[in-house]
């Protein structure tokens, strides 16, 4: 089953690649390796589960903008690469803005893990490092970053 | 020397690798490199030294527990590239929990990076970042991430 | 024209490579790609604009700490290839140590991402991650991190 097939199955349409929010590109390739930027909750250009996870939201919600991320970052790997089934994910680097207190980051950034297996399968299990910050960009909750393989 | 004689030399035998802590894998190669995940200060699935460096715990304990990041990390690297001979570490990333006003992340990480040099050598050398944040998964004092080459 | 002329025009030295603050390197090279160890705004081994962005300092003093750390980065790139006419920039990570609640971490990482754009033109455009965090090395508000290619 190809990625497209696992999105529809999903009900699952990739939003439109977000625009950098700085001087800077969406993303970079080097040899086989696609670098993505940091993904943050947008859905048409709205910050999704805005606050501190810990505080403002709950896990479970920092998890759904996770998943935000995750789909934002799908779509920028689609249009750089033409198609989600030439793609395998590498790592990815999850932070969340959370509380002092807060010890589910892992919990959060499975949002963005398990999102990124059921639409690549296999080729989307990843390496990963998952952290909490004290703030993001434009006040979200998470930020992805992404670096895929372009398989030959 | 090998980096087995050099463990032996220094009464370390490396532990199991630890499990992930979720939707993810310990490690995912891309050409030469291999990426390790995020690994905490875990010993037989129980942090040590948790908490806030400054706060909770001193500098030499955070220093304690990167130490112990970079055995599961090595334990990892051997598994993965069957010997650690065959391993060179090419970039760190030191998370370190702490108060607000600690500014001795650099000191801390050193825990890491001294033990990359002592078990691998020349080989163990690697750039660097080392940052405060201001929580970690499961409460640990120190996030490690390691990106390796394995040498033909 | 190159990226030397470029520097010349917009009246700028670049600074001797600092020295790294702990055990580790200033550069690591694999394959083709070189991974810049975290720098800080450091110039002649004191940190300017020390502090919390947000608190402490305004966002346009962490642009100005930004663009310090992103030149001494040049200085290491220019050490290591030997010309900065061989390098692209193809991902950086801008940590900003600030308050809970900032949220122009993008607006202070463009100090960095502007000025490597200004010299290296073309080359200079990357894929960019940009977090808050509660506390960096030395005091400094802002560290830097870059990936680097040495084209042949």
């Amino acid at each position: 089953m190809t990625a497209t097939d696992r999105l529809k199955e999903m009900g699952i349409s990739l939003p439109e690649p977000p625009q950098p929010a700085g001087s800077y590109t969406r993303a970079m390739r080097s040899g086989s390796q696609l670098f993505i930027s940091g993904q943050l909750p947008l859905v048409r250009g709205v910050i999704q589960y805005g606050g501190v996870v810990g505080g403002d939201i709950t896990a479970d919600q920092g998890q759904e903008a996770a998943r935000i991320c995750a789909l934002n970052a799908l779509s920028i790997l689609e249009a750089e690469a033409g198609s989600l089934d030439s793609i395998r994910i590498i790592r990815i680097g999850g932070y969340v803005s959370c509380s002092p207190d807060f010890t589910g980051q892992a919990q959060v950034i499975n949002g963005a893990s398990d999102l990124f297996a059921a639409v690549l399968g296999e080729r989307g299990v990843h390496a990963r490092l998952a952290v909490g910050v004290c703030a993001l960009p434009l006040g979200a909750s998470v930020e992805l970053e992404v670096i895929a393989e372009i398989e030959a």
